[in-house]
């Protein structure tokens, strides 16, 4: 058997300021860091034991990663941190506060931004740092929705985390609310439609136990 | 032109009770986070743009590594946790007092222990835990010297820090006192005699700035 483990980041800075984050590298704030920490214990409590951890490229789900892993003692498990785990790019959106947006959009537009499979943000202009620096500039996304979100994280889940789990491996994944939605869609073969619809809770693991094929045998909230 | 920073953890919650610890997996005190800031600041102010980060798989070093990558806001730089930068097996000294160990055993024979290099000290039979899981039994260190030290980190030198560093990348060692003199010894050429006395500062990042060759060029601390 295999167990897969999603944490969602917590509270960051600007989730407190309601600002579309994306790919900005936004700080967790006190409580994100308590939520981490919490989840820690709770991993702690229920004996799992990690064989290597994935995360994004993103300070808030790295320090989420850290904080659980500190907090369930097992901090030297090896961590690999990928952008194709980062939330989904917010395009031109990044930085702006939501009801600004609403105000100034409708909000039709902005629920159509944030609740379509496939329609894109308007896109950035904003130059990607160095983190970036291995990707060809033509392959750094400038706005995607969760249709791109899932296509650019499925490689890594194709030749990092499956892998892993089929080798019987106990895989965390400290990421993103539509990092995680879109690998989920993906594990449970979620329609296009109905992803949408399901929220992935902050700072509470959600594991998933695999067969050898990886089909999903159960799934449950710490 | 390439650059090499070493950061010897600071201040750990046995350091404090001023006991043996090599492999025993004790935890930064207060003050080693503190250290472990400021070095983040020093190498934030300083400008230096890392690569790659290594440590060791003992929590003081990789929180070390943490806080400095974090304090010089590149946390998402990839990061290679590895037994071979651990410090220094202790063997059965191991949790000791050093001030009780040298009324036991008396002042000359402690300081051999700790200052020769290549006299064993008492070897552990404490059984390792799962984080040496991929290592047979027979290659689990029981106690060590520095030159068992050098021999085992050299590896970790030649086939991952040195072929970094000739691709011209900027690398930190977060790692421990022994650990980083052994590897000091092999870069600098520091004879078996000299390099007991040479005392590596904890905290304070040290930087090597190399040629082509890995020469050293300058060496200076921040």
């Amino acid at each position: 058997m295999s167990k897969l483990v999603f944490a969602r980041h917590g509270l960051s800075e600007w989730n407190k300021l309601n600002q579309f984050t994306g790919w900005v590298d936004v700080d967790l704030a006190t409580e994100g860091i308590k939520e981490a920490q919490e989840a820690g214990k709770k991993i702690k409590d229920a004996g799992i034991e990690f064989d290597i951890a994935y995360t994004s490229v993103l300070t808030r789900a790295i320090k989420t990663c850290n904080y659980i892993l500190e907090g369930s003692e097992q901090l030297w498990v090896p961590q690999i941190k990928t952008w194709r785990l980062n939330e989904r790019h917010y395009g031109a959106l990044q930085g702006l506060n939501k009801q600004d947006t609403r105000d100034k959009y409708g909000d039709e537009q902005v629920h159509i931004w944030r609740r379509s499979y496939d329609v894109l943000p308007p896109l950035s202009e904003e130059k990607p740092d160095r983190r970036y620096q291995n990707l060809a500039p033509r392959d750094i996304p400038k706005g995607e929705n969760l249709k791109i979100t899932l296509e650019r994280a499925l490689p890594f889940w194709q030749d990092e985390i499956a892998p892993a789990l089929l080798d019987h491996k106990t895989v965390l994944v400290a990421a993103h609310g539509n990092s995680i939605r879109a690998l989920v869609k993906h594990i449970e073969g979620i329609s296009d439609a109905d992803i949408m619809d399901l929220e992935i809770p902050t700072g509470i693991p959600l594991v998933y136990e695999m067969d050898d094929q990886l089909n999903v045998l159960t799934k449950y909230y710490l």
